[in-house]
């Protein structure tokens, strides 16, 4: 929540380019004795990178992470975090820089390029350069660690709208979701979605998609107020993610439509003597702080402005040009968002947990 | 964005309790020379403050600020900025706990206090304490040193949506907002928005809202990547809002169901030779960072939870009990979030214009 | 640790100028249910005031400690802390402004004067404004707060050197520090630092003096390295106190002409099998880690500026003036600082205390 | 300064263990089109590298730094900064993770082995793992950076004193300190800490030393009051330097002994109008802000506490023993730490020039 870093005490920052040597994070302030396990982050890494199914970027990256420091075996052999910074790096492989020489003094609509050249005066061009999703793939790297840190929790994303295509809520199916490229939960929706996107992808244009997150076992009071709340820091998190133009708790902004008699949640007392909710409009959240239901948030991903079609635009020495982005896009960037939105919410959750745990023991 | 504290560089920290002795904030990084005018400050302040109209709660408070540190008269007698901490403090004279009395130990729905005991162990139920949305009068005083930070900004909220009742965009007039109680810029939505409210409020009801901040002339070039991104900064100020349940820049959440050529903003070099965007679908900001574009920020607030209704609950012993909260509370709470929003904006704006000017000079 | 801030999850913000309305502070991030007691707070602010002896100001401050926000009473009746922003406030009695009016625009030597004004355009002049060492009262406020987060802390600060005159420390006896003026540990020195002192005053002269301050029953394990070491953060509270010119961990710079053999503290285990260290060179720390010896911090304070002798130096208009301070000074402004080296070892402590907590539960 | 960061707006993290695959750091806030040249900032890890004198450790690194994102040709040509994170890495290649096997359970005296073992229950033994002195090359590498970062800025390490034997100030001449493999500004003393120390290493032993960094051409107006004084952070970054037990700023200690009148540096107007001093006991600080003098620091490091000598000590399973420790060590880590103070005087200068010019323009 400082320039590249993010987090409270669970930190992580991030750095590299799309088309530079490497990309990289250091994770900083994870507790120690955690089972860090390289397989196990290559394993939501695997579900972010490219070129997996026809429906994402043909750009083919092993997306390969190896874990630079931090890292010990204990006394049974198994490798763990030792308390100090652990320092995880993908080389980048499959750069193919040739593909944007052309673009290199043009700003392509929606893109980063005016405001970063804007900014900073210079900019690495080579793939969108530091303002490439790329990025992204570091923040699966630190929430494969971060899912570790909150005992039993339970981290599940899916996509549930592609374009004006939404998803039924009543069909949602946690088993799904690894079932269809799309982490679709509604089996229904995944041939509707294949045909879909097939017509985008050949028109050589894109679509947007708005991508659910919830979090199930959540401990009760995660959350700093005033402005350490959850939501705000989800907020924060979500719209971190390149792309995400809106998030959203519970019930959102629908909330805006309903009535107070509506939206509040009722509580009532279970067999076992535990609170429960009668429903989750708030999403789990209740002034900034957990309450024990499921935290659920959701978020809008734009369409890829990297399209086959001219779009009007500017170069840097102020002349006009029709620009087409030749490169390897998704047609629906949105897809690949699931895997790190999911990352995000592991890594909030884990920085509340010990944020909560300094305060309150 | 820290705990109680709010900002990078341009910091404001908040305290109190809904009806404690006081409630304030410090100002912290402002720099030195700027006027600070108290009656200037007072002005925001009476726009949020409750009891102004039938709408609003008819709790009665005078929140007259006082400025007890970090201002000085400079050479030519004005009162200005120091560039050291700006201490601002709003005594509470209408604080009727009596109100609030027989639900010291109860957990209304949708409130805060099952959250806040749960984590605590102890929390201050007068008027929800802390949590009390009446924190918010410290950002609107904070915001008000904060727009006199970044030269010739223009900072304009509405309220663009009550319960399902939407303005129509086309009617958007900034000088309709301060002609009527709603903060709405549609002058045709005002009788209807009223007459809705007026039904709501006898009903012992309330209702959502959904809040348009727009801020013009801001300079190209403010956010910093990646976890500094203007939008997520702006994401993490509304959503640290009481209430707030969604956070959308420009086309928001809209934009999941445009194409790629719908929703990048298409750039061209106006008679000056300066560039111009052809549409704002990105809502001024571009990879998180201004693009120069109008910053366009939407929030949805959910119905107030106190109302004249019973609602199922339980109370702090584990016991089921019905609840109605007695108390003077606004059936709409989103409008008095109007001038809160534009605070909050103000104060990100002027966090990202210091943050940039630390980087770029 | 980040403009008027101090500490990571523990935190606390300071306001105020030496003749303003008032100084205040804001603890954030203290842990509920801790007793808040004012009269406790008081005790501690009551060993800093001024005048209370001829060898400090005879600056009149009553310096009653109003605590504004941030405590409940639990449900034995008793003021707890709440888990939201403690709110503390002194204010300012007698301030004599007239004292310092003919220096309005003259840098006194030594003085922050010269340098705020370069810095930020315009200064309170006012007793040194923000610069002064009043600020330093609700570090001692904040303290009164952090000493109760550690359980079982014990904290001693005594007064070591005054001048060229240096304590025996084989002298050094707990139980004389509040017998005497000058929070002497070394009775015998008593009387040699009254009459020193009374002669330094007399001549209208002031002088220096260093501090130390031990910490008893530190846990093992507070600390994060690298660039949290409980010695960097010690030696960012000391030398954060004004006139503070060097800080000493242990040995301190007596280490530099030690060899290894004599510095480093061996260990062995004693009859209940528990380590302990046959010296103290590391002044509880090793690595930046409290080791769970006493922790111990010295400091020196430069002489008080302000003196009745007639000094070089120049106006804000760059007219070479001498100037010679008349307020009422400290002839030894070290003596009160005694307390505040206690608050700010106090607050480190709490700070890492909570901050370990977070990391290793 | 809080876990692995450094740095308010200016920031690095540093990462990686002495013995384990790489060691890195990443520079964050860095202005943009800033010349970063690998082999300039090898210059400065070459000052620090071991194995180059008889008179420091015989492990030989290469510390060949890459720099691996962040920078960027421009359109000269040249390599310069972006505004993104610059990641640099130095891969570890003699590592002899042998000579250290037998103590992989003992806590060495005067080590943070006891330490981190007790806070984490795990460390990476090899080499002292993350609490080596190793970590200071990124320290280094970032000043390297850093130093670009003020205009003019100039920046003078030396070695002031070793064990007993200290310099004579006024042979002081910047010249010297290239010409010895001390880092020594008086050429007198260097047969002198050359005989001295032969001695101590052929003993087995090792000695302490006191290192004195000195900036000039520093503007007027850094450091931000009242918790980010510029002396301070240079407190901060001086004490997490390893073995450091000693921050002193201009005058430093020695200011208790001063009376008033000795101390206040007095001020003058020069021939060309501008301000000058008579005398720098402030070390170029007043008030926590820069004053335009040279900036001075002093401290003080410990003597290596891996020594030939057999010392009293326990392992981690509370055995007592013995402990000589045979890895090849420097007879007197101070020397190395030369180029460590220069680079952390040069990341707090460039962190402060960027936080004063955000709030000052």
């Amino acid at each position: 929540m400082s320039y590249n870093i993010f987090g409270h005490v669970f930190k992580f920052m991030t750095w590299g380019e799309s088309h530079g040597v490497a990309i990289g994070c250091v994770v900083d302030g994870c507790p120690p004795n955690i089972p860090i396990d390289a397989a196990e982050i290559q394993k939501f890494l695997d579900l972010r990178k490219p070129g997996t199914s026809r429906h994402t970027t043909q750009r083919r990256e092993a997306d390969l992470v190896k874990i630079l420091s931090g890292v010990f075996e204990n006394d049974d052999g198994v490798l763990v975090s030792t308390g100090t910074p652990i320092s995880l790096m993908i080389e980048n492989t499959d750069q193919r820089s040739k593909d944007y020489g052309e673009i290199q003094n043009q700003y392509r609509p929606g893109h980063a390029d005016f405001t970063y050249q804007n900014k900073y005066g210079i900019r690495d061009h080579r793939g969108g350069g530091r303002s490439s999703a790329r990025e992204t793939a570091m923040r699966v790297a630190a929430g494969g660690i971060a899912r570790q840190v909150v005992p039993n929790i339970k981290i599940t994303g899916g996509l549930v709208q592609m374009g004006d295509l939404k998803i039924n809520y009543e069909n949602w199916d946690d088993a799904q979701i690894s079932q269809n490229p799309f982490f679709c939960p509604d089996a229904e929706m995944v041939p509707k979605f294949e045909a879909y996107l097939d017509k985008i992808r050949k028109a050589g244009s894109s679509v947007g998609a708005v991508i659910e997150v919830r979090a199930s076992n959540v401990p009760v009071g995660l959350g700093a107020p005033i402005y350490a709340k959850l939501d705000q820091d989800l907020a924060s998190a979500m719209m971190s993610i390149n792309a995400v133009k809106s998030v959203e708790i519970g019930a959102g902004s629908d909330a805006a439509a309903l009535t107070g008699e509506e939206n509040a949640d009722q509580i009532r007392i279970d067999n076992h003597g535990e609170p429960f909710f009668l429903s989750n409009n708030a999403g789990g959240i209740l002034g900034g702080i957990s309450s024990g239901q499921d935290v659920i948030v959701r978020f809008a991903v734009k369409p890829t402005s990297s399209i086959l079609t001219k779009r009007q635009s500017i170069d840097k020495f102020g002349k006009q040009v029709d620009i087409m982005t030749k490169g390897r896009h998704d047609p629906c960037v949105g897809i690949r968002a699931v895997p790190v939105g999911e990352a995000m919410m592991a890594v909030v959750l884990a920085d509340h947990y010990l944020l909560n745990r300094a305060q309150n023991g």
